[in-house]
């Protein structure tokens, strides 16, 4: 089965699909190896790893070739994370051409104008298309794509602008409207209540994604009990984890003059060998080298 | 000044050059934050940060651009580990003519045959050239590069291919005379004595390189006694660590069913933020958005 | 229907499949729209675009990124130039993987050692591997691919390294035992003799697959009544007339000191707009720009 | 030299500095050996060497690595058509750091909008934008230059959207104050008069840069006439004859099916390995095989 149709059956068969972010292979392999669903090709992960804002600086094809590379060591669907398209509805076209030759499952477009900012950046410009200019790109990707599995889900940003619920509502109507396979709703506010009042009044039959960066304390079971949440983005743990682990060990490195006392903090080197398949490479090579 | 220029000054200024493994903008930025001397662009941390084995199945270009990536965020040199050359002598031309125009300080070339295997692995294929056959390649390393200053590092493999100190010995001095600007001298024995012995035997004024990954118990203060190693290089503790966190964390949030107990395990998104250079931009934006 | 069944098809359907070479997306397309059955991503045209010598030192990377970008542009296969397989039995499953993934309808894996030497020169390294590590290549990428359809043909260099027909012959014969879609039998003999005895001799149900290069006086009328050849391999005369084009344009304007007497060497800029797809963008603009 | 010391120094000594578009090392190569200045890293010709418009699809990553390409291969500059900038004034700053540190010489950057249409095309969406947004990113580029000598190129595209004289005037003057090296003025005009005009009211001593691609019949010597102008570009010559080139060839290829009366069409393929480069590459084997 592709993977689109993998996705697919998640939405249809589990009660919350629960994807978590990633940046190159080995994340992705950890995220699987984790049980989760499936991956999230995370714009702000990808950007970080080449120490680059999140901010339209880092190519479309840099965030192709970066989802690529996750699903093609996994066999768990990928939903990349593809910010606004790159440009306007006619670079979403390409784009989406590109992203499912690449086997990605679906992806998510923003109603940010290009080049965008992070969502969650305090003096961040949080910039809003007109609604019918992000209406045509949702309609555009949707003309676009060849597997009529492959998702394309819409993320409204209208409570990251401030917008108020009300537009938040219309947008995210408008968008299921023009054909959006799902509405990732965005908050940054520390206290869910503003994501739960959105999801309390949504009332027609297209699911919604969350991410709960900010606000945190929403657990999954709550999330269930909402009834109209089918997928929850865990976006940047991973990264933000190893960034600690990383700042630690070259400190304690640097204090130490070596490294003979850090061997607490580190997986052994067989472990990284077995994330990367070395045992069925060796397997192979008893059959085929000769 | 250049980078190649930087990491000579090193060597000639300090008493033993620390460097750290990395394998993408972020990794290169931490290790230089955490106050090393340069960022290891390292071969086993590039493979499997794609999930795949270091196995010479990563191409040259990729190895390249993870090089550059790095490079680019920095301020401090990139020593890239370039496995064989990526082939033969021409192979090797090629090569460090794509590695000085990414602007990367040295690089590190390693006598065993293409496609190489891990050093490190128990049942790797550790199949060396013959002497002849790698000469040539550090002379046309030695050829092929433009700007003086750039590094090229001979790493010697007999130690772990099993042939003993002689030959070990042998093959350095042979590659010094082919003009290697260092040697690197490669140990997978847990106790540092045959590393010391090694050290103790070189008799000429070309500076020797270690990676105590395995002998980890030997700490600088040791090797700048013994007074003829010049660089350390600590290959994969970042990645190591960073696995290690990224396990943790996943597998607490599948168990716990959400991400309200792990803040402990994160640095704050805001940090991710200035990792990268998000307030240079800021500032950049205020002076030239209209 | 995916690009591998497209090939089979033509395999089984058609007398004489007809193929040419090309580099990049533009050369495909005019290959497509000449009417030829499938692309040949050639090894040698794509090193000569990148003004690199044709000796394995173009990263596999860059192959497969521009047999890719030729495949995404054109509704007919691509069938790729794989040279060695970039290395042993395992680089040639990771191979085959990726370019299964990026839409490729077949491979062609030639029996020399990497890295390679492009077979037409007069002074190449024509060095051929011992047969059975061959072998274990041609059975390693058939275990590697997962579309049944998928190609992947065995090219025997033996004739052109000087070994004779009888051990052409053999080869071949060990080839097809091993797995191989198909023989690619290469000659560099002016005279189509030698291909034609090969041919003749040719005793089991494996299509044969040539390349007249060389021998170009062999019209695909006398092919198809050898009656056991099933494609054949126009493998880099679009760039050689580029390249012809280049230089009579380049030289004129530089005697000229101007572009007032081009014209006739020239396509209009428009019948550019056409190739590149300009009035389906146009339409896609009107339809989607809000 | 650098070659951006190598632009400004044909600027400072030649009357008239000739440019000619390529899009791939082979091009460049062939620009030149033809004995041009520099070579134009032309964004058509890179767009339809892809097949795809060129409308701001093909990533920045592509542009930039199609320069590094050229810029490899060849001893002469590279001038880079870097369109909009991908962005604004910050992906600006972005894009000029990975130009300068692939070698490139000098940028050109156009006042339109992002995502851009090419300039030539009759139902192009010719969007500029606003002086002072423009000035930002002239601004933000020679801020973000590392050495002097790197040129910013500001293109007037007034003309072309229709805006009239005095504003092309304006528009080039304030970009000149915000420090451009040199201002490219573009038209469409089939007549010379149009940017005859322009230049003769051209008043201050900042260069001039034309593209006579549909004003063809304007020669070097009366641009040299016009004492204002210090550098012509011939875009997309050499694309548009090797279109012509192929069409020709694969036509005749599959009406005569065969390849046996085409030689007059083609350049050898001795040829080609020259153009790789091949000799040196056999010397270098001499030396260095072992």
């Amino acid at each position: 089965m592709n993977r689109a149709s993998m996705l697919r059956e998640l939405f249809d068969k589990k009660e919350l699909v629960v994807i978590v972010g990633a940046h190159n292979g080995m994340g992705a392999k950890l995220v699987e190896r984790a049980g989760f669903d499936a991956v999230w090709s995370s714009g702000l992960e990808i950007s970080a790893s080449y120490g680059i804002p999140d901010a339209s600086l880092i190519s479309m094809y840099q965030f192709v070739e970066a989802a690529r590379s996750m699903n093609e060591v996994i066999n768990i669907p990928v939903v990349a994370d593809c910010d606004t398209g790159y440009g306007n509805a006619i670079n979403v076209m390409y784009m989406i051409k590109r992203y499912e030759e690449a086997g990605i499952a679906g992806v998510v477009l923003e109603e940010k104008k290009f080049p965008k900012d992070n969502s969650l950046l305090d003096d961040g410009r949080q910039e809003l298309l007109r609604v019918e200019e992000f209406e045509g790109k949702i309609e555009s990707a949707k003309a676009a794509q060849k597997n009529p599995d492959f998702m394309v889900i819409a993320r409204v940003e209208a409570l990251i602008a401030g917008y108020g619920q009300e537009e938040a509502q219309m947008r995210a109507h408008r968008y299921a409207d023009a054909g959006a396979d799902a509405i990732f709703i965005h908050s940054k506010s520390k206290n869910p209540q503003e994501i739960i009042e959105f999801v309390n009044h949504w009332d027609i039959d297209v699911p919604l994604v969350l991410t709960p960066t900010i606000y945190s304390s929403l657990r999954e079971q709550e999330i269930k009990e909402l009834n109209k949440v089918k997928m929850v983005i865990y976006a940047n743990h991973g990264m933000r984890a190893a960034i600690k682990a990383m700042e630690t060990v070259f400190a304690k490195i640097k204090k130490d003059g070596g490294i003979y006392d850090i061997e607490e903090f580190l997986v052994p080197v067989k472990h990284v060998f077995d994330l990367q398949d070395v045992p069925r490479m060796k397997e192979n090579e008893n059959k085929f080298l000769r």
